[in-house]
This record gives structure tokens, C-alpha cells and sequence, in this order.
């Protein structure tokens, strides 16, 4: 089972929390036990797993990952001006996998899915894929 | 088929050998052929495949990782101080994913499977989920 | 099913382009609906999904994870030199995971799959393990 979904994301950088959309397409899929794989077609643009209540959590990542990876450097070959979001996006990958048991994600308490912008404002898509079993 | 075991990290950061405990689940599980997906529920820890044999490789990963995320940094937000730990759990990685073939993990000479502690000491969780094919 | 291929790398610090060995393996499969994971059993190498269009994103990659990973750090304890090489391996991952439908991968306009050979020149292993479904 495959399906996509979209989002808007608003700023040049930005964690977006994508868990309902996640687990919408679970629960419609009527899966009980299995592996859902979260996967972002996108090059400038990767997923995480992350704190999902204290949103300064969010603004910490964007922060220092923009710090060990900064937006402008003079060695930087690529003219598009958009070489820190292609870094960040092999930084963070681009799928994450989550257990599927009883229907549900297992997720851990404070866990949550969050769709990492590296090069927005943007329309974005995000595959997700189900393995039975 | 999905198992979950303990550990108790011992140090604020720290690379925790689990490839015995994973390789345990395989066995009893007595699943031949498929994929073990490795999840860690935590947003402060992650997990990585790396070099079994030297300890002072682990030591290393931990030092630098320290060095382009650091502990403190005036510029964090998150009121708890442990921003640092969400970041590396975001750079690492919350899932491993572990190819099975007669039985076993597919794993290269040096690899291990090692839990990254980035906010210990604590007592954490890991998932074991195994899919068949 | 599970097959490998080799690979000949031919600078310290690479990334090379596998899609086509991938793309290669799943039509000879034959099987149209399913996940593949790509799984690098080295510790001095990884594996991402990052820009296969203009060569200098590569570039730009390699160049900036070489300073927030330096090559030479004298609190590296590991002997062998090659530390900046197992943190890397770490930083990028030893798994991607692509997306089967209509018997193609599912990649995004400007996907491409990349070796990330960071201890080399030297001969490599790539496992490409399909799961149906």
C-alpha cells in the first residue's frame, strides 16, 4: 500500500509535525501489524523523529544543524544557492520507518514525525509505504 | 513479530554495544530470511551501525559529534539542557535496519549495532521488529 | 532477495552514483510492489539519496562534512587514521530504503542513490535486499 500526501511548508527552514497525516493512512489502511516507511522524494528536504511537545526543541535543531551547516560558504560549488539543504537533507536522511502493532504507530512518548524543510517555502510530498507482517 | 528489550546507559553520552541482544531475538524468533528493524523509542537517544573491535572508535564518534553539537550553546531554547541530545537523536538516527539471511544478520567483519546514549545515565527501551521475506 | 554488487572507489573522500546497479536489480526481480534496502556492511562508508544532476552538490556534500568532521582532530584516540571516516559512516547511515511500485523505484525528479566512500580508494560491497508487498 502507497500513498502520498502534501504539504505547504511556510519558512526557508522548518520541522513540520506530519504524525496525524502518518497515522490517518494507518488507521484507513486497516493494517494491524506491520512497518509503515515515511519517505520524502525531495533533495533539499529529509524527515526525522523528534520531540513532539516543547516546540523549542524544533527551533534548537534548525538552529545548530544551520550551524555546523551554514547556509553560505565561500567553497560552496553548487549555483543554486542551495547547498546547506541538500547537506541537511543526507544529515537527516530521507525516510524514517515506524513499527505498526495493534493498528497504531509505536511511537515513544514524546516522539513524533516531523517533515525537515532545508530550502522552503515550498509545496511538498511525502510517500508512505506499508509492509504487512 | 516485534520484541523489547532494556539496557542502562551509564554515562551522559555513550556508544552501548546491542548486537548480542538483537542477534538473540533473530535466533529465537527462527525466522530464516527477512528484515530486523531496530527502533529506539527515545528522542534523546538514537542508534548506529559502526566498528565493533576498537572501543576508542566509539569514544571518537562521541567526542566530535560533541564538538558540531554542543553541549551548551547560549542560543538553545529548550529549557531542559538537553537540546544537545535531541540533535544527535536527529543526526543518528532512531531506527537501524538489519538485512536477516540464513538466520542471521547480514552484518559486515567490523560492524556492531551500537544505542547512542546522548542524555544519560538512564534506563531506555529498544524495539526488535522482524519482517519475513 | 538478496544480491550484491562491488564497487571501486577511487578518492579518500567520494560519493558514487548506484542507482543504476539498484534500478538494475529490481527489474531482474521481476517483482513490482515492495520496499529495497540498500545496505553498506562497511564502517567507513555509508549511503544516502541526495541530487543527481549537477555533480557539484556532491562536491559540496563531501567538502562540508569534511569541516564539521575534520579528517585530522589530535583528541582522535582510534590508530588506524580514520576516524573522521567512522563518524561520517555514522552522520550518513549504512541503509537507504526505496520505495517499489509499478517495478521501479520511487524517486523523486532529482534522486539518485550515492556511495559514500570515505576511507578510500577501495574495492566495496553494496547488498540490495527486496521485500514484497
Amino acid at each position: 500500500m502507497l500513498k502520498t500526501f502534501d504539504i505547504q511548508t511556510n519558512s526557508h527552514n522548518e520541522l513540520v509535525d506530519v504524525t496525524g497525516q502518518v497515522q490517518k493512512i494507518i488507521k484507513k489502511s486497516g493494517i494491524s501489524e506491520g512497518l509503515c516507511v515515511v519517505y520524502v522524494p525531495h533533495t533539499t528536504a529529509g524527515i526525522t523523529i523528534n520531540e513532539n511537545a516543547d516546540p523549542s526543541v524544533r527551533f534548537d535543531i534548525i538552529m545548530e544543524c544551520s550551524k555546523f551547516v551554514p547556509e553560505h560558504d565561500k567553497e560552496y560549488l553548487h549555483s543554486e544557492g542551495n547547498s546547506a539543504g541538500h547537506i541537511k537533507s543526507t544529515v537527516f536522511g530521507s525516510s524514517v520507518h515506524l513499527i505498526i502493532a495493534n493498528g497504531s504507530l509505536v511511537l515513544g512518548t514524546w516522539q513524533g514525525i516531523f517533515f525537515g524543510e532545508f530550502d522552503g517555502p515550498r509545496r511538498r510530498h511525502v510517500h508512505v509505504k506499508i509492509l504487512k507482517g
